[in-house]
């Protein structure tokens, strides 16, 4: 087995978002640990020189040379930074030259474009933000109509960040609801949720994962008990498969993967 | 002028968030239409062929070869996938297996490995999420000091949203606190933030743009007037220059741009 430590270079003339979120690719190395160092706004020569530097000098550091990521759209500042000795991953060479030739366009190659307040959806997405932020936790009833999904689960499963991140990253407006006892005891949704039931998706989560989420914000509480926690869970997935309201397990999900599994159901 | 409009796939056999992210991408393409389709979780032969069926049924509607940018492990799914005409990327040939090679290390093949809840700082995030949402807009004093930043601005400058991107995005710890008329007439900070000065990042706004932000919130209040935006960003502007805080310009900004510059900030 290899046991490889390695520089990974982030950089970038804008954000260096788009570089960053290939950043994920590297964990199919899981052999290799990666230190990764983002250099975004690399858009004039002097600081094309200063990466040079940074890379030469964690070379010389770390006895492997580093992988370089690099969105860069000016020509000469890119092969000025490929002078030293690096891996690189140059994401113009391998990916929107090419496309541009397929698309018979040629790309833009000033700094930021991928990022700026134009692209994106950006509009859509800060208001997405404020809509998951003013529907958290079943704060206010006003405007569930315009949600495009509500999420529902007991207290702690998961549904603020899940909201958050449908939001930030897709701009879809998700409103969240808790599920707590009164709701079990009377065996029905909360009333005000009366008509949205096919923009609802739950979440459900691990008696064991919960004790200890619950247990972080208020320890040796009837609230985060295992047992509660599991006749909680219990009530909640009854509810749910009576109602036939489609829902996933959160425990081993990330926010992404259950992004992607609500989009899919509220798409299909 | 090419004219052109394009269906942009996005296939994976995960969330299919690091294909999407290489999105912003196809911005450098100004003159053609992007459709995104996103495609995730393909991760079976029967998802193959179906994946297949949309790829053919877009370019008999849309008249040109669809755009295929793929993230898929498995090879004979990857090359069963590509019987069809499109323009493909795939990630594992120009990125993952190349780089495979320099690391001397296989890479694992498994879906959904770029954004498991094991990767990425996953509990961090979550972390700073929770914290971002619990000190947004100076609603609590406790815990200052395990911020990472704390941002500063008037009301509706962009805070909240640049705080939770920090988090969701980085993993950043940022809390927020708005200025208000009080602090101008007392000429100082709010008085918890004391201490605190070498984590303050200001964001301020022109006045046209947060009127505007202002009026969606509260139509013809003075809050939102032009004079009283103006005032109020003139104060913020001289407090922050008199105590020497870094701050930046939100107004044609993205979440996106605006972290990348506060990072620097941070971390420089």
């Amino acid at each position: 087995m290899a046991n490889n430590k390695r520089i990974a270079f982030f950089i970038s003339d804008g954000t260096g978002i788009t570089a960053g979120s290939l950043g994920g690719l590297l964990s199919h190395f899981p052999e290799t640990t990666f230190e990764h160092i983002r250099i975004p706004f690399t858009d004039t020569l002097s600081k094309i020189d200063d990466a040079q530097k940074r890379i030469a000098n964690s070379k010389m550091i770390n006895g492997l040379r580093p992988v370089v990521i690099m969105s860069i759209g000016n020509k000469d500042h890119r092969s000025e930074l490929k002078e030293v000795d690096a891996y690189y991953i140059d994401l113009f060479d391998i990916f929107i030259e090419p496309l541009g030739k397929e698309l018979k366009e040629d790309p833009l190659t000033r700094p930021g474009v991928s990022h700026s307040i134009d692209g994106l959806n950006y509009g859509n997405r800060m208001e997405a933000i404020n809509f998951a932020l003013g529907h958290d936790d079943g704060m206010t009833h006003t405007g569930l109509n315009q949600a495009q999904v509500i999420l529902i689960g007991v207290s702690r499963c998961g549904k603020t960040p899940t909201s958050i991140y449908l939001a930030m990253q897709f701009g879809i407006k998700a409103a969240n609801y808790p599920l707590i006892p009164e709701d079990f005891e009377r065996g029905t949704l909360p009333p005000i949720l009366d008509g949205y039931l096919d923009k609802i998706f739950g979440l459900t989560i691990k008696p064991e994962r919960l004790h200890s989420l619950r247990s972080e914000r208020r320890p040796d509480s009837l609230y985060a008990s295992l047992s509660n926690c599991r006749e909680e869970i219990g009530l909640a997935e009854e509810l749910m498969k009576r109602l036939r309201i489609p829902n996933t397990d959160s425990t081993s999900r990330s926010v992404e993967e259950l992004s992607a599994i609500i989009i899919q159901k509220i798409k299909g």
